[in-house]
């Protein structure tokens, strides 16, 4: 079945045109318990069908993306007339649609439903590419399937309560999509900063921003292949990331692949020859509106570390990457050796003024 | 990918093959504590891989069909060096092959499996067709999703020690797939008792059998059209079934379906004009290997109730059965009004001196 993709700023309505597509004989909707407090209502005023469904709540936040907020979702479809012929209905951030996804890709062995991404990054990353599951025994998306999502609604309508640090969260995904593309759309998303877009320009942008990861995930749905592209920028991202939680100090995931895609734009000139332009661009504009990840060379054998066992990397004694060539071009897979890497820590911490 | 199905009796040396052709990075051997004290000393002695592969064992019995063993299978992959890489084998009856199979297509979003059935049933019924699961909340096969096993490896080899009961319950799916094949299928099954062929017969008959449910699963994997043929026999049969379980004295499933395929044969005969020589065959068959599941009139109300909430049945006001036109020639979700249903049941008595 081909995915359905909707951008869209009338959710309620489009939600309804689907159902009368599908004609479940009963629908229920998975939201967080802000996102019920704060967003349901408005739908359902705005929907009969949204009005009569059977809510689902779990609390919000990556804790509750767990066994047993799935098996809560189960057991509430399973207690409520859900049918092989129900309608799932997230409404939420990552978490809820992905563990929303694989309730619903393994009740009764498979229902259909609809994501509906409530902040830019699930908006750009979360929502599609069939990326479905929970944390388990301590591990991100341990248990999971792939199952694209059937229908995908996107409206920038809920962005407008988001703090700016989650906009430019999501915003960063975005930029890495926009590098995978051209110079053209690189250039277009580092003219101003994430929120300095009115809503009908930044669902523009995101639509193209979206269709760039459906194109890449639909020639390699199950990551084998073609899709590590998406991996840009993570290599390193990860690394900050989980050092930054180890300091006691989150940070966004998206500021993580921000900082993340300079080390890799710094690496593709070194080894794939990528002018430097983009380079400076890029940590130009990551400067301005993020600011930097503080490191000293210090912190170098760590990072080397946790960049061996991100799970995207076969083996622990190499370190892959997917660099670029140019903007639009790029080649997955790129072993570096461990001194180029810390050259490239070098260079960041220079044009970050570290 | 396509699926691969070995018939063979030398189990350790295919697994071996498949092994050496997929080089997973670490095993695992699924399996209940019975299978694993009788059947894998054997195994393991003759394959050194399996001699070093991590055995994971759930209890035996249906009961053991959970969700706290999925999450014990999920967390003994990943405490013991899990990877997308490694490789599933699932060893035992139903029970493992339906749990092991979504274990594997859930880990990590999915690693490779081999599901090795040993008894009839789960080799001619649940180790193909691509349903895996577990009972929740009461309802058997509540949570799960399809995904054709990658390899299935069938031996007749672990069937010598099985009473002869569990073989005559697998024989009756057989019996199934022959009604749905041929006469000359059909006669071949019960020209003689289940338990008298020999191996090498029984593998070929086997072999045949497992065939069919191959071939209708690949037209229609997810069970929305011609898959409801493979339901022959079991929208009365899963009726028998609850029924005696509800007087506590519950039947082996292929004994149901046994009786089920009775009751299918005279509807076929009644509404849709199948000769009677294949129904005085059959019931002539089950009456001397498998006796009757009695029933009075008094049992009629209750089993009409139950035909109704049969799960393949789309809406519980009216009964939907696949029935026979000619032996090969089926005809799914054909309503058959009550009355007719009674008339049916009453020839079914007389056929069985109930």
């Amino acid at each position: 079945m081909t995915q359905q993709l909707l951008f869209t700023n009338d959710v309620a309505a489009h939600i309804q045109a689907v159902a009368n597509d599908i004609k479940p004989n009963s629908t229920f909707i998975l939201a967080d318990d802000n996102t019920a407090r704060c967003v349901l209502p408005e739908l359902q005023s705005a929907s009969a069908l949204l009005a009569r469904s059977t809510v689902i709540t779990i609390p919000s936040g990556d804790i509750s993306k767990n066994l047993e907020s799935l098996a809560h979702v189960w057991k509430m479809l399973g207690d409520n007339g859900g049918t092989r012929s129900s309608l799932l209905i997230n409404i939420g951030g990552g978490v809820i649609t992905d563990l929303g996804a694989f309730a619903a890709s393994t009740f009764k062995r498979g229902i259909p439903f609809i994501n509906v991404p409530t902040t830019l990054l699930a908006a750009v990353d979360a929502s599609v590419g069939g990326k479905t599951g929970i944390n388990f025994n301590g591990l991100k998306n341990e248990i999971g399937v792939f199952n694209e999502a059937p229908f995908v609604i996107i409206s920038t309508s809920f962005f407008k309560t988001l703090p700016a640090e989650e906009i430019r969260s999501g915003y960063a995904e975005m930029i890495k999509h926009a590098l995978l593309t051209s110079d053209a759309e690189f250039e277009a998303l580092t003219s101003r900063p994430a929120d300095h877009h009115t809503p009908q320009e930044l669902l523009t942008l995101l639509q193209r921003s979206v269709e760039v990861k459906r194109h890449i995930v639909t020639t390699d749905p199950t990551e084998k292949g073609p899709r590590r592209a998406l991996n840009l920028g993570h290599t390193a991202g990860h690394a900050f990331e989980t050092m930054a939680m180890g300091r006691r100090r989150p940070i966004p995931h998206g500021y993580a692949v921000a900082y993340g895609l300079i080390v890799t734009l710094i690496l593709s000139h070194t080894i794939l020859g990528l002018s430097t332009a983009p380079l400076y661009r890029l940590a130009g504009y990551i400067s301005n509106n993020y600011g930097a990840f503080p490191i000293t060379c210090y912190d170098y054998p760590q990072l080397l570390e946790l960049m061996g066992h991100d799970k995207k990397n076969e083996r622990t004694d190499r370190i892959n990457f997917t660099l670029l060539r140019a903007i639009g071009s790029y080649e997955c897979g790129v072993t570096v050796p461990a001194e180029e890497i810390t050259a490239a820590l070098d260079i960041y911490r220079d044009l970050l003024h570290l």
